[in-house]
């Protein structure tokens, strides 16, 4: 960490600061520029408030130098970590496809969908069943019940399981999903994170719907801190001023994470737009930029076709992004 | 809620959608424009799934005509709401001083803040026992022992409490808490936030980083389903991509929430600003625009006096801001 | 165009509203709902100023029905425009490489680069001359005798040239350039873009920092409404609160735009991400989602290859990425 | 200047980094850390393109130690600078009533609105007569004529005036203008900011819709260096996501640029906010803030009275607005 402190620091203030760093266990650099005096602080910095130091009243400027992700990031663990559930294996080079409804409806509806992706290609199965809803007059998901059907679909499917949880008090219900998600909302219920980190099982992280990339590492962090390395990211668009799409997708974010850690990334096209439509051409992208997988919401509605336009792909829409992600897959990879 | 078709949109499949917004227990009123229809939907329509009709291939724009907060809104609820702890009155024309530490450290430096505070007019006194952190690394707050140490500054100085509640598994301990707060990370916590609608305690709700105002009334709505009507809500400040200050203190937001709902708005400028230079004029532009109260930090650091510069006020730097205030607030009441 | 009165709304101020509205010179439809009025406009509703009509007391809500971009939406002009310079043609189902330096700097380089990018596959050569920077004191290009150097690169590669306006009173010096840039800081500089949309060149009019896709459209329609319709937009990233990548590529643009528009729609990654190692996986993506072409920065640096790491890809680097994305759009056009 | 190379950084590159650094006149004071070494820049380093360098693959970070404005900036000019036009002085501790119409529409209008506004006590007439509108079917403004009618209104009236220019090929038209302003879609339209740094005039230069406040002060400092110090700045509100608000008006930003320039800071809280009861409270925060000053949109519409709930105040709810200011101004002074 490097603190410059402002060009009329007076003697004093600024030998009171370094003391003070040093009973907090710091090494003190001290350089004397021109101008300004530079401290370079080495030793266990994480413990260290930086807007605290930042908002002295000698300080201008405080950087961190090194990223404080250390089981997330690289630097200690070069090499991709791969999550496998079931036949399917996240990360280091594969490409996952998980789709599913974006609720459970019913039996018929999630095992019809579960096989149809199945076919198509999809590697794991998603469906929600406590759905977080901005409005507590929303349907708010069938809870265990949805769980349940969910575990049909997996029995006559064999698909591997991704379905969000939003309070541990609901675990037991989630004895046969193979991945939990935490969504958007919940990446900084750090409580909820803490206590994934005590499972072994692999962990879904959604990036915040305003989160920076650094927040959502340190938030896989927390999960990693609890001894559970098995954390998957998910970009599924952020909040901005933009209103013709629901949010904006970052795509960039998945060569930074790549960058940053050795964690799967995945990315969700289908909650960032909003819009059926515009899921293929981002879920090509997607994979384009890199991404270790999509989820994609999948839904079959032949009662009234009302959802041909809607935020879901159609069976038949998502076996034919599967084709052509194959052949984009095949010559990225040559 | 109204929803504009498409120009070309056939009519069988408007037909079929009228069926089915019919089939879901809604009237529709249809006017056949010059170009377009427009279906005027009438009856429960907070049920129905905006996202999902507005991306229908034949729907243009869906626009919701009535506000979506039944319980938080004025509409059926004209009259201000006060909410009572102690002897201090936050809504209804009253202003509020909420002051106190950013974490509970000691019982010396609670009880000494306490008085400070109490000496300097502060009606509530805040302080954190539990801290919502970004990294799993930093300090995160004394917990139980925190609120046992609340509690005695209580006793001393007969200030009510107001304190940060991370699950509802840590409820038992906050007993001798006036105010429960939600903090900015679980704004949409939504099974917190139901649990706390069963207490009959005031909960004290801060806006999310990157929450709309729309969101964080029905985050308050969450609450009121549960029967517990006593909620505040916090403005602290949004993220934008300004960066010489910590968040963008939004205090249009006082005014447009004052006209939206009748609860209670105040405004914490600490941790808007993230500066202790700026919480001053921020404290006092609340106040002109109206705000029912203010929440600020105020630290006693006698040791080292590090604090000087930092997001926190000293005690006398809180004593001369509530004169300033009060001599604002007087001449706004006139 | 919709506006749907409030529930308390007086007839007398809904009279009123209804003559005024009639009075400039609109077909006024009147709905009454249960609880609302709705008054659906018909005519002219382009020149009705919507921000007006909403801030009345007696208005909840105005939608605008249609698109105001008459010459730039698909509408009236459902087929891709294609905007064609020497060899090159942009839209209507080609991808264009646009390359070249940031700024040109000096003959022999940015010959040098017109004919490695052109080697490379490039169609169009770019390179700065008036550059917009955010402090006076920065190097602001070599104006007039940069534009002399980017002909001189046309002369011996005969790659159509593209370069940035600032001032119409620079136009004359444009005079070799076959396609004008308008850049992110002057997308809404509405004087300039009415002075080209005199002429009969291409503009690339590149997306404002924190502009709605909407805005983009109608800054297009400025320059479409003087006569010029050969207007090529440019996504360029948009400023968001991560910090990570210097702006925001928003990839779903593309596809968005190209529903809205028949104009070409191409990328300019290298701006967006300010990172040269972002800019392949970034390109990729770009022609994956469907962008008509991308605009990339390269830059050859002999004397001290100091470049290596910056935003710019040397040479190689892009000829390594036009290999990748043309087997890409190989398959993407099976 | 600060640059922190990675870890891992070789020798030869450091060395590569260095010897290049120094070509460009710097001083370069090196310091070995434990992990990583940090070069301290010093110089001249305001021409040193800082992207470029944090870019660099062996780069981890580079901070810019002091502030980029040399003329704007306190550091060299620790005074606060007074503009005065005709009686009405900006800056220094006076506050500043800046009132008119958005838009110059006749003789009548802008007479009646200058003499009731004078009357009110506002020290400057705003009045638009080039209007910058997102769509070009948009009413532009009375242009020329507009600030015929303008100067009608400064002879009957004594007023000084304030008209937005848009180009500066109409800077004839200005002659009777006291204070040209900068829209702010043309705050980053730098060939107009330096043209306008050539006049003896004071600019009213207004922050863009998403610019930083760094970005703002660099665009004063654009007028400043070609030698026109008479720059007033002008918050009128960011772009977030929010949408209850046109924009967010950030009214932290008064004492953040109070602190870092001389220049005067002043509030339009029409524009921000969008709606006309939004106006009293903003400005009234605004002044509580510590602004030099408000600009508010008035405007009388005796024929339908249509404006009572528009963004423009009343005469009359202005005359009653500045009677609040000034009670709160007087209790600030003490």
């Amino acid at each position: 960490m490097i603190a410059v402190l402002k060009p009329g620091a007076s003697p004093e203030r600024t030998e009171h600061l370094i003391s003070w760093l040093k009973e907090q266990g710091l090494g003190v650099h001290i350089s004397n520029g021109e101008f300004q005096t530079v401290l370079g602080l080495i030793g266990n910095t994480e413990k260290v408030d930086m807007e605290m130091i930042q908002s002295l009243d000698i300080v201008e400027k405080v950087t961190r130098v090194s990223d404080p992700f250390k089981a997330a990031g690289r630097k200690f663990h070069p090499e991709d970590t791969v999550v496998r559930v079931g036949d399917a294996a996240l990360g280091g080079g594969a490409f996952s496809l998980i789709a599913g409804p974006c609720s459970v409806e019913t039996e018929a509806q999630i095992v019809d969908v579960a096989q149809r992706v199945k076919a198509a290609g999809a590697d794991i199965l998603r469906g929600g069943a406590f759905k977080p809803r901005t409005s507590p007059y929303d349907f708010q998901g069938l809870k265990g019940e949805g769980l349940r059907l969910l575990s049909e679909a997996k029995k006559v499917t064999g698909l591997p399981l991704i379905s969000e949880i939003m309070s541990i008090d609901t675990l037991d219900l989630f004895e046969d999903v193979d991945i939990i998600q935490v969504g958007a909302r919940n990446m900084q219920n750090f409580d909820l994170l803490k206590e994934l980190g005590h499972l072994d099982r692999p962990i879904l992280l959604k990036r915040g719907l305003a989160s920076t990339l650094k927040e959502l590492l340190m938030s896989a962090e927390y999960i990693m801190a609890g001894g559970n390395e098995k954390v998957i990211l998910c970009e599924r668009g952020i909040r901005t001023y933009e209103t013709m799409t629901r949010n904006t997708l970052d795509l960039s974010a998945v060569p930074v994470l790549q960058e940053k850690t050795h964690l799967p990334v995945i990315v969700d096209p289908s909650h960032a737009t909003g819009q059926s439509r515009l899921v293929p051409p981002m879920a090509l992208a997607a994979a384009a930029a890199g991404a270790d997988g999509i989820m994609v919401e999948v839904h079959n509605d032949p009662a009234h076709a009302l959802c041909d336009g809607a935020q879901s792909l159609t069976p038949d829409q998502f076996a034919d992004l599967t084709l052509r992600l194959r052949k984009l897959l095949e010559v990225m990879g040559e």
